[in-house]
């Protein structure tokens, strides 16, 4: 039995929308017969309403005293014990679950499940693994913004992590490249030179060499490293794209009879182009490298997010991502 | 008279395109009737068959005997003395034309640009600045990969550069945004802290404050400050999505009935959008903070690209950017 918990208060549309996401997900549960049990971390108030509910035998409801606000510092994060996203944090290192999912704080959650659940032997920073659309199906964004700032040897770390996590995602022989602002081999600052040579020397034909920021879109690899920092604008850059680019259209459109009609029989295309871009349609995010599995929903989760979050927790548990990970870890030692 | 001077031997389609678009400038002087001239600097064998072209009054011809290949290293660069773009950095040195525009290896212009024609006072980097698309018209990217690694304290300059741009291009009372990975003052690394501290303090009421990735396409402030690795690889990754959206509009256009009609419909508005998301309409980049406008146009530009280029050049000498950056660093002192 695969145990997936979620935080029920974390989130700026919990508990409500948490709520509902768990209910849909314990909903595909009992569809698909798979033996998965949902646990269901709150507090008593707010999850007394579910104790009757006709999908009870799918999930079980941990109670928590106390739950973080949305804008809690991760030190405070750590002082608050019998908060929801503590207690989820504290089952994952018992093994009482198997994944845990908030929609909550990031740098609380990242602190949470450093701290409280621990790392897994031989990576240093755990680092938030973001699949991207791409040309390519996807392409698998490492480090999406859990470090600012790196050391070059984190780099060999953060391409284990987005490789195995690729693997996952149905990539047979994942490529690693490295962000860039040029392909040749000498680009960029000492820390992405240095980066270059460790990877070349740990993954040799795995290692595509240096991607620019095209790259990622276009699938050119299958996973990017790079700094948090980086890591962070790309994605963020990225999103004010799609948004331009859905208001250019929408605007566009009202401006004639050909564009209205053109807009109206390309919905289904314009759909399809906005679930592409909407971030919420992968649900969450891995942060991978601590030694249990935590998925990161976005803050701004509705329902369908919070249980396409639940599936990523899923998928991570019944690939075997990090027993593979450390499979692959303890090769380097 | 205002001279622009046109590095014809620089570009992946050099000389064939690069002299049309000279040609297509040509003939907007013409019909404009402005006091413009243009220089069109190459070697005596690419530029014979313009001696006598009917548009000959409004250009005249520079001869090299050198001309740098596109895969030329920054420091050859600067010792082939007789190409056309160091011919081109010595006639703006000497104050002979006003601008200069190639579409040659970039890290070659920023050498001949920075150490042949010397910095303006007050600026320790030169930086490329960037327009690009947003929901408020555009906005200013300052670095967009001149200077990979930077100090804090060229932040304020780069500012004040994208600042005098941002006015050339229109914006009244611009505003500047730090690239950051979150909204807060304490935000990044110590990097972006110094940086926001010496922002404050020298722009105050002109300072935004932090900015994320999307703001750059969604329009928050006119000018967006970040060092030069960060920067390329935002409008790399810009470039990525505009690519992956119109490969998706354009499979998924084909696959039925009502895609193919709507996309008919909806051509005049696909047209905009990629215009909109082409690098070419721009055509050409400032490299500022060089006493003398140098504007580098993609390697890869058509005739348009460098007609716009020179526009762009044309632009920069009307409205007086470097008169105005000099005379707002006077008063730095």
């Amino acid at each position: 039995m695969i145990r997936i918990a979620l935080d029920v208060m974390g989130g700026d549309k919990a508990p409500e929308e948490t709520k509902a996401g768990a209910l849909l997900f314990a909903e595909e549960i009992k569809k698909s017969k798979k033996h998965v049990h949902l646990v269901l971390i709150g507090t008593e108030n707010d999850l007394k309403d579910l104790e009757n509910h006709p999908l009870k035998s799918y999930f079980s409801i941990e109670i928590a005293r106390d739950y973080l606000p949305m804008d809690i510092k991760p030190t405070d994060a750590l002082r608050r014990k019998e908060s929801s996203m503590y207690v989820g944090a504290q089952l994952l290192r018992d093994k009482k679950i198997d994944a845990f999912v908030s929609a909550g704080n990031t740098g609380a959650l990242l602190a949470c499940a450093t701290l409280v659940v621990g790392r897994i032997p031989g990576i240093e920073r755990p680092a938030l693994a973001v699949p991207i659309p791409s040309l390519n199906g996807f392409t698998v964004l490492i480090d999406g913004g859990a470090n600012a700032e790196i050391r070059p040897d984190y780099l060999p770390q953060f391409a284990a992590m987005g490789i195995e996590y690729a693997k996952i995602l149905g990539k047979r022989f994942p490529k690693v490249g490295l962000l860039n602002v040029g392909t040749e081999e000498n680009k960029g600052t000492e820390m992405q030179k240095m980066a270059y040579a460790l990877l070349k020397q740990r993954f040799d034909n795995t290692f595509y060499g240096n991607v620019e920021g095209n790259d990622i879109a276009l699938g050119t690899v299958d996973v990017v490293v790079t700094d948090g920092f980086t890591g962070n604008v790309a994605l963020k850059t990225m999103e004010g794209v799609a948004k331009l680019i859905s208001h250019i259209l929408k605007q566009e459109a009202k401006k004639s009879i050909d564009g209205i009609l053109g807009a109206f029989l390309f919905s289904r295309v314009l759909k399809k182009l906005k679930k592409n871009l909407d971030p919420r349609t992968y649900g969450g995010t891995f942060f991978l490298g601590v030694d249990g599995i935590v998925v990161k929903a976005h803050g701004n989760s509705d329902r369908i997010a919070i249980k396409n979050a639940l599936n990523v927790a899923l998928k991570g548990v019944e690939g075997g991502l990090n027993e593979n990970l450390k499979r692959e870890l303890e090769g380097w030692k």
